[in-house]
């Protein structure tokens, strides 16, 4: 048997986030599982370093596969290509030790949020990135994630985590880029609870763009409370960027 | 009454084009006077500077809409953007002399057709530019540019047109523009006919990647028959950029 590596980027609008699970929803995980079979005649789970949420995309998700099939890698990444949809691909595959596993031996992970600045919709554009209409302050961004980085209790930012669930992350970097029409917050840290990144990213809008002052960012941490931290900002626009081992 | 003038964005992939005309598939002008009904109360035609092809998108496509409405134009496009599906939008409406027509009046329209660069399919560019898999030879891809622009009959570019159709036209500039992950090409012409942009694309694509001989450009237009040309690349990668007057 081989372990490998699966570089893997998709467009996820169309599917209920990575995991198999609802029986009549198509997931990233699904798909690719069946192109496995198709191409080497044997079924194999394919593993994530972590889930991403329904409608989230990715460009560089790791998972690793464990195989009998002795295609070269090049060729299986080709054969799988052509078994995929057009909104999923495999970029590279990688030989791995035995024993390698993409979620547990993941050590840090960065997504990113998208953003556009237009007076106006853009429908060239709000496909995977979230409208803005007036250009938020950088500097006061910036602020907001100086404050955010670092080992917390993140439970403020994490959707439907139960009392006992252990909610504290470290993030080692946030960094706000501009780009050509918009920004993206880019978020590193040793592991992501659900929602978290978008509700980050949602804070830290509302800071950028003054709905919210810079203090309120130190409070909503403090209080551990989900109701303290606004509303998840939507998942057309977060992309899981990189997997780091 | 009064004409407005309307700039529009939009994605075409959902659309059988600009036209209404077949009763059941969506057009972006069956979208645009439904909007327009919806907010001024009254049926107004929306006319383009020319029809784009089913699945064509646009960023600057000109339409002109003669209506009784009075509403200050900033609130006229929130309005209607508020009624257009996610996939179109105004970005901007200026008032104009009355007489003013989108397509008459056009002097040159620009489209460009975009490409990315990259060893394997990437889904998250291919919506919306076609798959290279290999750099083309720019300086080549410059030379068929040369060769093409100018006063020409480009019959040979042009699906289905009758023996009688005019089909010459002028291009008054083809510019080849590499972006971060691939490159345009621009065409600027007073006119342009059915798959016309598409067809040249897709020859000079076939010099720029050495699979066509540069002299063959110049053998292709002089055919005058459709059958001397490759065939016409897929609409999904095709801009409208802008209309001149």
């Amino acid at each position: 048997m081989r372990t490998l590596k699966l570089i893997l980027r998709y467009d996820g609008r169309a599917y209920a986030g990575w995991q198999r699970q609802q029986p009549n929803r198509p997931t990233i995980q699904r798909e690719l599982e069946s192109a496995v079979l198709r191409v080497t005649g044997v079924p194999g789970v394919v593993h994530a370093s972590g889930r991403t949420d329904a409608g989230v995309h990715a460009i560089g998700q790791v998972a690793h596969l464990v195989t009998p099939c002795e295609l070269p890698p090049e060729q299986l990444l080709r054969a799988l290509n052509a078994n995929l949809p057009q909104d999923i691909a495999v970029r590279q595959i990688f030989e791995m030790p035995e024993g390698f596993h993409a979620r547990r031996h993941a050590r840090r992970k960065t997504y990113f949020y998208q953003f556009y600045v237009d007076e106006n919709r853009n429908p060239l554009c709000s496909r995977r990135a979230l409208h803005l209409r007036r250009w938020p302050d950088l500097a006061r961004l910036r602020l907001a994630a100086e404050i955010l980085t670092g080992r917390h209790d993140f439970r403020s930012f994490v959707t439907g985590a139960p009392d006992d669930k252990d909610t504290v992350r470290q993030l080692y970097r946030i960094r706000v880029l501009r780009t050509p029409h918009g920004l993206r917050i880019f978020v590193t840290g040793n592991g992501f609870l659900r929602h978290m990144v978008r509700s980050l990213a949602g804070l830290m809008i509302r800071v950028g763009t003054g709905r919210e002052e810079i203090h309120r960012v130190e409070e909503i941490l403090a209080a551990r409370s989900r109701s303290a931290a606004p509303a998840a900002l939507p998942a057309h626009a977060l992309f899981l960027w990189r997997v780091d081992y």
